[in-house]
Formats: structure tokens, sequence, C-alpha cells
């Protein structure tokens, strides 16, 4: 077969790292902050029950009007204040499509998630990226210097971040949506565990859009995010919405889901527990630093190496998350809250690990 | 509520007219290109079977090796070959984002499926439009003299082309794709009802890349479109594509529909037989002009006035497409072919219709 000419690719794309989902083989999955239990057999059957008359050789409905208005009352806003998308990152795509512009900045603080800035390339804008501060808040003094020197199209916070684990102080917030003169995107993905939300915000604010998604609250294999703003800001971003990009069973299925919320909302709290039992006992290993979480997971610095402990993990069929392509994070692991019986798995294999690797710091 | 600023959103999408899905209440549904007939009682236990294993808390196979192990097979290419996008529609945008840049002019004859051209805006890049003849044939001087003159990044041709049904001839593909200093997409969506391809000519022409759905077959509410192309090429556009495009729930019914393929490909077969027994009876009535169809729907000139008839078939809760934004397709009508009982109620109506608008020509 005869090979392409290079150029037939922007060169931005040749030289693109693509997003990694680190799709590797483990049996305890605590990777990708995924929502560890399955659903409840009795919301299972009704899901069931919904799918099977699905006729899947209709087109969905473009608008997924009957799961935006189940959505909307469950957040207490107007359907017309929402866009949906294939999840998040699709939503990211279409904010910076709607209202970036070739070489319009994108400012983000950092590190967080990786698909703002790799969204932003994608589309010829330039992601402009502030540190965070040696504790993961934002510093304030940089990130109000980058938007009074850059002028961002948009700019994206995540609240709680990734992959931090920490909110942001919400005085902190309330100044960056009143100093940016673009738009402004508040990523709430980890709403369930954290509880904090500038949902009322929105009101003062018409250009504050507010992310959350069903992937980390038990629905990451249907793909649903969740965009929340000003209704004429809305319809403008829904513009450039690909018109049937929710597919009929994952819009059938989420709803069903949301409709039986009371049996699943009881599992996030059992996870804000799991996690603050699972804090606690991580700090006790030697040479293990765990950073406070308000997520579905902890972010921890291991003396012993990230690339070690991540090998040494994936050894006993635990995957967790590292960052080898971070400075910052290099010596640092990202795990999901998981099951009852995940986190002691965990915590006694990484007992196991840490003091194999550390036989000084053990004695 | 404050009001948002206009200038948040880029001016191209202010003045954007979105891709109207023209969702209308309906019995009669031969609007969209739909198969009209839904799966097989074996093949929908088989899907609701492996839909019930599906753990929707995890996050989809990244690059959803099954169904492209599955689709590589009966398209006898490696699954190295493939990109699958959330319909045909993402990868639209992917090739534009991979292959176009800002200002990067896209080349299309028209009409055709207005996704190329509204893609192409989205991303800031120009959509160039050569018109057809007006037997719906490429324009080759006009064609060859605007790739000669804009230099296109990217080409899109549908054949079967959509709304005008016709194929194009091979040697005129085979012409454009040499000429083209670009990518060049043949948009094959409905090839099982015309049975051409230009899928062989992909070994020596590196920068071709051939547009396959599942939308057209049976499964348009999963979303499931697909890329087929040189392996270098291929993999480059992949980076464009965000990471969990597929939810799993689409990705595990389509293939268990792929491996039951021998149960619905014979309805193509009946598809086309009454293709071309409705394209006679519509012939028959006074006033239209049907033209030439190798998928699986009909374009229809009607004398008695597009707007009109497209009227009165709605108010007997029949659907079809027509195209009030077009000069040159404004008396004509887009007809999926529906079932038999689908098509000879369309018949009957459409001749009361047209004998009641056309009284004189009926006499």
């Amino acid at each position: 077969m005869n090979s392409f000419r290079p150029d037939l690719i922007k060169p931005v794309v040749t030289q693109l790292q693509a997003y990694d989902p680190y799709k590797r083989p483990g049996q305890v999955k605590l990777d990708a902050n995924e929502h560890p239990f399955t659903l409840p057999p009795e919301v299972r059957g009704a899901v069931m029950q919904a799918l099977a008359a699905v006729p899947i050789n209709r087109y969905p409905d473009p608008e997924a009007d009957g799961l935006k208005r189940t959505l909307a009352k469950r957040l207490d806003v107007v359907p017309d204040m929402l866009v949906l998308g294939n999840g998040s990152d699709e939503l990211v795509q279409m904010v910076l499509m709607a209202c970036g512009v070739p070489d319009a900045v994108v400012l983000m603080p950092t590190p967080t998630f990786s698909m703002y800035r790799i969204g932003a390339r994608m589309l010829d804008q330039q992601a402009v990226e502030v540190p965070l501060t040696e504790t993961w808040e934002l510093d304030m003094p940089q990130m109000l210097a980058a938007i009074e020197r850059e002028r961002p199209r948009v700019t994206f916070v995540a609240t709680p971040n990734n992959p931090t684990a920490n909110c942001f102080a919400g005085e902190a917030l309330r100044q960056l949506i009143e100093a940016a003169p673009g738009v402004v995107v508040i990523d709430e993905a980890y709403y369930a565990f954290s509880g904090q939300t500038v949902l009322p915000l929105l009101k003062a604010h018409p250009h504050l859009l507010v992310f959350r998604t069903l992937s980390k609250v038990g629905m990451a294999g249907l793909r649903v995010g969740i965009l929340i703003g000003n209704p004429d800001l809305i319809r403008q971003i829904d513009k450039v919405r690909l018109p049937y990009n929710l597919n009929t069973y994952s819009q059938v299925a989420a709803e069903v889901v949301l409709r039986h919320w009371e049996m699943i909302a009881p599992e996030f709290q059992t996870i804000i527990r799991e996690r603050e039992q699972l804090h606690d006992r991580l700090e006790h290993i030697p040479g293990m630093t765990v950073y406070p979480s308000q997520a579905n997971f902890l972010l921890a610095h291991v003396a012993a190496g990230g690339a070690k402990v991540w090998e040494a993990l994936g050894a006993h069929g635990i995957l967790v998350r590292y960052f080898p392509e971070s400075a910052t994070l290099q010596d640092c692991l990202r795990i999901t809250v998981g099951t009852p019986s995940e986190n002691e798995f965990l915590t006694t294999t990484l007992q196991t690990i840490v003091s194999e690797l550390q036989p000084l710091i053990r004695t």
C-alpha cells in the first residue's frame, strides 16, 4: 500500500500526543474515577425493559427532550438552560468551537483535566496554563494577571479539580468569573462528592457555564455530559452540537436511572465515607502523602517513586493512574475510591509494595 | 436573568443556521432515510442479552476493539484502517479538524449532505460549492477547475448522493481523486442500496477516505459512522477522536447485529425492489418527475409545489423531507422508501393530494 503524504494532516495534529485513556488489563480498576457499583437489580431491570422498546432503526431524538426534562428537574433549572454532550469531552469541543476562534487563548490552571488543552490545540487555539500553588490552590495573582494579559475567550476551571482532588474556594472562583472577558467554564464533574457548586452564580453572570456529567455517578458507559448556562448563550452553543449526538440507548437508559435516583444517591455517601477512611489508612503508609479530597479519588505522593509503585500495583492486578508525562506529578498516583473490598485490597497491597521498595523506612 | 454579551460567541456561529433535523410529529416517517424495519425478534433477543451484561458504570472501550474487528472482517480490511465515529457527522468533524486548518478550502458538489458545509463553517474553514449538472451529475470541468484554483485541503463527495439519490460515475470519482491535492472523502452511506464502492482505489491512493455508516442499515439510533483509509492517515485522524466517543451500549449492540448480518441483509434487497416499484408508481402521478435512485430514497420534483405537497402529506401523517432553503430543490421532495404498506399508503395519498391540487392536469 502506498504511504500518505504527511502534509495532508495539519502540523498541530502530527505533533499531537493524543489523550491516552490508559487502557490496561487489570482486575481492580481504580484508574478512571468510575463509580464502582453497578446498577441495583431493580434499576437495571427497568433500564432493560425500556431499552427493549427502542426502535434502533430510527434516529435518536435530536433534542433529547425526555432526558433533558428529567435532568432539568433534578438540577432545578429549565430545560432551555441545558445542552447535552457525548460526554463532557464533546462539551469542551463545543464551547471552544462556539466561543473560541483560531489562535484565541484558552486559559486553565494546571495540572488539570487534559482534554481542555488537547481540545484547544485540535481547534488551533492556544492553551495558556497557569500552575496551581504547591498546595494545589489557584494562584490568584497569576490567574488574574493572565486574564488581564491574555484576554482568554474561554477559561476552564475544574472543581473538584482532577487530578488534585480539591475544591477551589468559592470566593476565588467568583473573582475569576468577574474578571474574565470571555466565557468561564466551571467543571463540576465530581459535584456528587463535594456538594459545592457555582450554579447560584449563573443568574448574575451570563458568561458562566457549568459542566456536570453522568460519568462519575454510575453511567460512564453512556457518555452523557451536561452543560448548564444562560438560555441565550446555550442556544448559540447548541448550534455547533452535532444534531444526533446522543444515541437512543443512552438517552433512554439515563432517563430511567435518573427516575430511580433515590436508589443510587446513597452510594455516593458510601464513597465519601470510604474516601475518608482510605485517606487515613494510606496516610499511615510510610512515604505516602495523601492530599485532601472532595472527589471520588485520592491523589497521593509516593516517596518510593510513582512509576515503581504503579508498576508493582499493576503486577497485583490493581490499576491506578500515574502521570509519566508530568514533571509536577511524576511521583504521584491518582487512586479512585472503589468498593470497600477493593479499597481494603489496595491498602494491604500498597503496604506490602512500599515495605518491599523502602525497607529502610519500614524498619 | 442577565443577558449575555453576543461577542462571547464567534460571529460565524451567531450567523449560523444550525442543521435542522426536521423533527416533526407524524405516523409514517419517510423523512430521514432510515431503514423501515426493526430488528428481527431473534436478533433483538441477542442484543438485549448482551446489553444486560454491560457494566454502564465503566467507561466504554476507547478503541471499540470488538466492534472494529467485526466491521473489519465484514469490510475485508484490517482494523487499523478504521476509525469509528459517533455517526458520520462526527467523522466529518474529525477529518476537517485533522486535515483542515483555519480558512482552508473544503470542496463539495451541491446539493449534497449539508453537514459538510456546516462542519466546515463551524471550524472556520471555507466551504466551496460546485453545482451539479441539471441531471445531478458531477460537473467535471468545474470540479477540476475548482480543485486547481482552490487547492482544497478536503473534498467531500457522497455517492449515492443525498438528496439526489444517484451514484456518480466511477471514472469521474477516480479523476477527482487523482487531481485533488488534499484528502478526498467518498461518502458511501447508502452503499447497501447501490453496491458501488471506491474501496479498491484505497491501495493506490493513500489520500482517499471512505465513509460508511450503520445508520442506513437499521441502526440509526446507535450512531456508528465508519471511516476507512490508509493506516498511516487513519492513525493521525484517530488522534483528534474524543477518547470515549462510542458509548458501550452502541458498541455492544452493533457487534451483535453485525454477527447476525445474514438475517438483515435480505431486507436491503426488499428495499431495492420497493424503491423500483415506488419509482414507477410515483412517475405515473401527473406532474411528478422522479429521478433515478441507487439509494433507499427517491427525489421527486412535484409541479404542484414542494411546500404545498409536503404540507398536505403532513396532514395525512406522512413525513417526507422538503428543502425550503434551496432554490434548486424548492419543488422537490425527498421520500424514503418505507415498508410495502407505507409505500402503498404514500402512493395513494399522493395521488389524492396531487389530483386535488392540480384538477386541470388530472382531467
